[in-house]
């Protein structure tokens, strides 16, 4: 299998995603063109992809659902589960620990961390907050495979490198900062912030720039 | 000023989070290589991406922090407030409200939508949760600029299409499926669902993938 780049990586989990309600819907077969359109890409585009794996659709009849989605699942380290640490107890963490849909997908959030006296030692859904200077000792006992840094700013590439001490292998950050990891670490950013500003940016461009464009 | 790239808006919003922070710090200057470091890119590009619009910092001096703060915020259109629509009143929408962060930036959160019985009519910070088919006559009332779409997959397009009906421009998407607007709609899309499998394929992979690579 060559290597598979990091938008043909998330074109698989929306395939993933189109194939499970698919699935759940009952259907047995479908087209590259049915997958393409929900994405709004080109059904040229799914072919390619699904052959980087060898996965074929026959003409007229398409991909069979249940294959496909097993394949997907697969590749994408979806047959098992995530043990996921989350660090930080505020808004941002409460949300992704009352959101079931990633327990659904394999990864579970075993243990909660923050640094705010007035958080450790409360209950957080199934959890109790623990103090983050215990992460080290409590990654001994248990494992994690992923780390969640809901932090703050300013605290935020300490608890990374505290997560990597700790021995995760992948960090997802709510943090509007760039953060530094080791290269055997997989490191991904959510940046609301950011996305904001980006619309901002369309918005305001599309009322006229500020100087002719060039 | 020649067209900028999406990644380009994207670096612009993180060398003007570096300003305000050294803003904040009493620096009056900043040097490229101090922007690049921040950022974990090079100073050569920091300063590609800063000439596209004029601003040359000086030799041995840099650039001047004030100065560069407010031309990034002018062309990130965050010199004036925006009115977001919030759309979905449960673990995200709840989130985001309670998050000052955006407020900060100039996205305020003017109106709370649900379609939920149980929601509508109950307090959320400080709105009232309004029903969804009240969309479209609430946006006469006051106009929105942005809408948030923080409701289940299945509801998702039907929302953004009420959006675009009551007359944004702009949508922040949380919800993990591809959507369609007209073109003079921009759209971006938060989804942690793909993170959280990009991280697991990665750590996949980096364990050893399941045929060998091409």
């Amino acid at each position: 299998m060559a290597r598979i780049s990091e938008s043909t990586v998330r074109r698989l989990s929306h395939y993933y995603r189109v194939l499970e309600e698919v699935q759940a819907e009952g259907k047995r077969m479908i087209s590259s063109h049915r997958l393409a359109e929900r994405e709004g890409i080109t059904s040229a585009q799914v072919r390619k992809d699904l052959s980087y794996f060898g996965s074929f659709g026959r003409r007229g009849l398409g991909y069979n659902v249940d294959h496909l989605r097993d394949q997907i699942r697969a590749i994408l380290g979806l047959e098992r589960r995530w043990r996921v640490a989350l660090v930080g107890a505020g808004n941002i963490g409460s949300a992704l620990l009352a959101y079931r849909g990633f327990q659904k997908q394999g990864f579970d959030i075993v243990a909660v961390f923050d640094r705010d006296a007035a958080r450790i030692g409360q209950r957080l859904g199934p959890h109790v907050v623990q103090d983050i200077t215990r992460l080290s000792a409590a990654a001994t006992g248990e494992s994690f495979d992923i780390g969640v840094v809901a932090t703050p700013i300013q605290a935020a590439q300490e608890v990374v490198d505290a997560l990597v001490a700790a021995g995760v292998r992948g960090i997802l950050n709510f943090a509007p900062r760039k953060l530094f990891v080791p290269d055997h670490v997989a490191l991904r950013t959510v940046d609301m912030a950011m996305e904001f500003e980006s619309l901002s940016f369309a918005l305001t461009q599309a009322r006229g720039p500020r100087r002719r464009r060039g």
